[in-house]
């Protein structure tokens, strides 16, 4: 049974258990800063397939192999696998998990689709709706490329505010087991619209969300940013980043000691074809399921936000001249406790 | 707090209640054999707006409109709006609630998009996480025609197969009340391929995963067909509500003299234009919003199976040469009672 505080927070009574993660990687996260907390790189950007999409979806099935080898199941002690990824009709989810015979949906919610994905499952799994819960999200960079800006063959310069698609995939299941990371209360977000149109700059268009789910998850819950050993976003960038501190800061809000972004640790940001940092669904889930999971589970990281951010534009709305509007959604995560 | 049953099957120990519904729906629905179930009607395609996607959306907001009147609510009341539509990116919804400051996140399933956000929905509310969720899900003949086929004004003639793409939107109400109709159970479907890639047939791409989560929620629950007044598919049309009562019969489970289709229901089937029957998420969402919620609230039906069907395609999977994976999500709803 689940507990609602003020307007959009849902706070568990029970355990919800991030039992264990696993995540994939193509070539430049795998020589990235984060290298040794992936579960596999793939260095061939088709992994072996006809098409970039099929590749993505390989990404998937890769990492829900692996987190489920880690746990010793099988797909058929699943009760249900929430995914997303940034295609068309979530193709990439689709045709990923046409083979497992699990029972499945996907969410669309860009590159937020990580922590709505958990969301959504840790209230599948507080009410006893299912046992036991697989959540995936990925992107491709060539995928992405191809469908939001132009095919890779165009050999298009990018611009200097344009994050780079992460190629990935992270996989979790949660269950109600004791001895794992928690997460105690999800905020579901609201859509945000500041008009900004330029597709190649959204993590600006997207920091106004993130700003606004961490401020309604602080005022719900009459928690203070300084409670938590981190404020993670998902994939805000270098522009993002600067900029969700200071809306915050605006609302008296100070997070800027404890805020890190997913897009700001996966790559290299003296790399120029990644200087703005990361973005895609799998950028988030690919740095929580491995980075961030290996610190909750030692307890390093004794309780934390975890808000991911997603960008939901379409190549028709932007062909239509319209804005970026924007969304995020907010888990709270406690590490496991050591004494 | 919910129980499972066998493999896929949740059963809610919770009133979870249909609280109330509306629909919206265009032109060709007005005029059919449904006209007087619909709250609106729109004879105007792009419904005074410069595009058709935009169009979609004002489907889908006077449908929200519509239902938050009858209950005498404002936006301000609603704890969280899922939503869903056909389009890339889910951008008929987003744009649709982004001016009502509303938690909400969108889920893809294709056609079968009613059924599953009322099933997550049904979740949230039994557990105690939202006392009030607005369920949408829309399509749009032109929007739809665009995105998977032709633009309309290539003039493309249609295939007798194809069925037409409904333009409406059914917006749901789900609460704890007691009067009203409930919601007792959910079963999430598996992806089903059968090889299919006719994106012309999608009623025989559907029917097997429709059939698939029929009997899976007939084995979980140990119910039987005539148990029910009513077993509605979404929208498999002329050739796949043949297919899903054969394919069943195969099973040993007899469905034929109780079951019906959203697709045969909203169009006069002896016109040229849609005569293999309606399709699109909007096409269960406004028949059941609009005639079989009547008959729920009027306690005509006591006992009904709600299959809404989805096929997971896309323009870019259709140009891959890739098959039709489908899906059928499954809710068990109950009518009020009047004694």
């Amino acid at each position: 049974m689940a507990k609602r505080l003020g307007k959009q927070t849902i706070v568990f009574e029970k355990d919800v258990a991030l039992l264990n993660s696993a995540c994939c990687v193509g070539k430049d996260e795998g020589n990235g800063p984060l290298a040794k907390t992936f579960d596999k790189v793939f260095y061939d950007e088709y992994i072996g397939q006809k098409t970039y999409e099929a590749a993505e979806s390989v990404l998937q099935k890769e990492a829900i192999g692996e987190v489920l080898k880690k746990e010793n199941l099988t797909p058929n002690d699943i009760d249900i696998a929430i995914m997303g990824d940034l295609l068309d009709q979530s193709i990439a989810s689709t045709f990923a998990i046409k083979d497992f015979s699990i029972p499945h949906f996907s969410v669309f919610s860009a590159c937020s689709a990580s922590a709505l994905g958990l969301g959504i499952g840790a209230v599948l799994v507080e009410n006893g709706a299912v046992n036991l819960a697989i959540c995936v999200a990925s992107s491709h960079f060539c995928t992405a490329e191809r469908q939001f800006r132009f095919p890779l063959n165009y050999g298009s310069k990018r611009t200097p505010n344009s994050q780079r698609t992460v190629t990935g995939a992270g996989a979790f299941l949660l269950s109600s087991q004791k001895n794992a990371p928690k997460i105690r209360a999800v905020t579901f977000g609201k859509v945000k619209d500041y008009d900004i149109t330029d597709a190649n700059n959204m993590g600006a268009a997207m920091a106004p969300a993130a700003a606004d789910v961490i401020k309604a998850f602080l005022q719900d819950s009459g928690k203070k940013p300084d409670e938590y050993d981190l404020i993670l976003t998902g994939d805000l960038g270098v522009i993002g980043s600067k900029l969700v501190i200071k809306l915050l800061q605006k609302e008296g809000i100070d997070i800027s000691n404890r805020h890190d972004d997913c897009g700001l640790m996966i790559f290299d940001l003296e790399d120029e074809k990644s200087a703005a940092g990361g973005s895609g669904c799998g950028c988030s889930a690919s740095v929580f399921a491995g980075h961030i999971m290996r610190k909750l589970k030692s307890g390093e990281i004794k309780k934390m936000l975890f808000c991911a951010t997603g960008a939901l534009l379409s190549p028709t709305s932007q062909n239509q001249g319209l804005s970026i509007p924007s969304i995020a959604h907010l888990l709270e995560i406690e590490g496991v406790k050591n004494d």
